[in-house]
């Protein structure tokens, strides 16, 4: 595996807008806790009239997953559709000062960069309302053909399957890395996610994921049964691995011949769950690419989750290869 | 005193652009560690360049005070120019969505709204470089004169001394300020600043300011002085009230009576001194606010400025007004 980037993360280019409410608030805007729901520009102004003190980080499922991976020492890229404004700068600032290549061509007219809403509830549940803006942007002329040729995994977020003309894209680098003999990892993104586009990942998971990520409520929904122990076999049979996370408890990691279950780790004060996911696919993919057994690359994931979600916010600006060499 | 305001603040108004740095960074950057340095547009993004990950948070000295003060009960407005894009729209969401009035007209074209790059170095210390942007646009005409007529208190912060249009801006306040009988306070905001305005901040302090705040070496510098009894009791001298921030030590308060030392409080862990000062006059102004003894308020600005030295970034999206009954 001699390719110039380890993982490509392709996603929606978003920067979060976080700020800690209480459970009345959600209730009052009828969203559910935990779920990540798409608004226009009216709505997400309505909800962030109602908010507090909000700090501004970037965010994006897959470019979380990227910036992490680049910390731990992966060699990355990332395409994802921002605006030539201050946010869209914030964001290309942020993913590019830790090393991975980004040349998406930003937008120069049409909506703003995209920005999350994301309300951390007393809990430490995070619950996201996402204004995509320029990502609907994002088209087949933005997958840069070399950089997909040139990574051994692909890395999707489900996601990036709302906004419509980037699903072509989608489809174009997943043709180029299978013609490439690259791997397609996916991760299901979110329950609701799931639900809008059950069909159309079903038959993305039969046919085109090598490495699939999901929660415990996602692959269930996905697989339509309420026995996790069903859909995790559905998933195995379906994808090269699969990894499904379950919160404390840690991770399920399956290939073809192993489903592993590996504890997850003691975190003495948890402070926000966003980014948990991304965060957990990062260190699994790191572990991939460093060529570390299945049950470790869980373990690697698990790490960096617990990790994130001690913090504030969906990334960390400690540098991960460090803390990995003294965490492990 | 029935005045719509309890205290106004007139500053510069700035999004913090935040990161962790190494102290190598600092040196090869040349910048003295703990200063406020005033930087160009192509200076900001040679730095921004060189920086990790960042967050983005509302901050700006007069605002961060006036922020906090918000959320400890009292009823608050503000001065101070944004432009009209996407960082002067979270500037103007976080001060107003705690109940502060901010009505400003934003700049339509020129400069962008000002930022300030916060470098938090391994000792909990923050380095500043500040792009004064939009900034430089605050004038004479946006003082809004029913606005510093109905409060108590107007508060200013030095570095507004730095974009030479402010300070027509600044002298009109406080003309009108004492015509109406309110008080006028003000912070010498940085040793650097001092050095910078020396004459010109002697003489407000002799002849304007009513409640005086600075730490050990601005008030050492402006008195030019290094013996601190001496500098405090010419502020004492100057001012109807002093107060005077010794870091960990506490403060210093003086009336025309009384020179009285308040304690600190200690703080476990120190995370990032962005702030400190500006939360110390929030607590302080509060107290005076309530009718507090000078001993009281000194110890109402330890206390906040305790809170704020223990997170990242200048503002606190606890509310305050329950810290402070929890917490005395």
């Amino acid at each position: 595996m001699a390719n110039k980037f380890d993982v490509l993360g392709i996603g929606n280019a978003i920067v979060d807008i976080l700020t800690h409410v209480e459970d009345d608030l959600l209730q009052s805007l009828e969203i559910p806790k935990g779920s990540m729901r798409l608004v226009d520009e009216l709505e997400s102004d309505s909800i962030y009239k109602k908010l507090g003190q909000c700090i501004e980080c970037s965010g994006g499922s897959a470019a979380n997953t990227i910036a992490a991976l680049a910390s731990l020492g992966s060699k990355t890229s990332y395409i994802g559709k921002i605006k030539d404004d201050q946010l869209g700068a914030v964001f290309k600032h942020d993913i590019t000062s830790i090393g991975t290549e980004f040349n998406t061509p930003p937008a120069t007219s049409g909506p703003s960069t995209a920005h999350c809403l994301v309300l951390v509830s007393p809990d430490a549940e995070r619950t996201m309302c996402t204004y995509l803006g320029a990502c609907g942007q994002l088209n087949e002329n933005d997958i840069d053909e070399d950089m997909v040729r040139a990574s051994n995994i692909i890395y999707l977020d489900g996601y990036l399957w709302d906004p419509e003309p980037a699903k072509a894209a989608f489809r174009k680098a997943i043709n180029i890395a299978k013609e490439a003999g690259n791997k397609v990892a996916f991760t299901l993104s979110d329950s609701f996610c799931v639900d809008r586009h059950r069909n159309e990942f079903l038959h993305l998971a039969k046919n085109d994921i090598d490495i699939l990520f999901a929660n415990e409520d996602e692959i269930k929904i996905l697989y339509g049964t309420d026995d996790l122990d069903q859909a995790v076999k559905m998933a195995q049979s379906d994808c090269e691995i699969a990894a499904i996370t379950c919160s404390a408890k840690g991770c399920i990691v399956t290939n073809k011949d192993n489903i592993i279950a590996v504890e997850g780790r003691t975190v003495p004060m948890v402070k926000d769950t966003t980014g948990a996911g991304d965060a957990f696919a990062a260190g699994f993919l790191h572990g991939i690419s460093q060529g570390k057994s299945l049950a470790e690359c869980g373990a690697l994931g698990n790490l960096i989750a617990s990790e994130v979600i001690a913090h504030l916010g969906a990334r960390l600006d400690i540098n991960l290869k460090s803390f990995v060499e003294e965490n492990t």
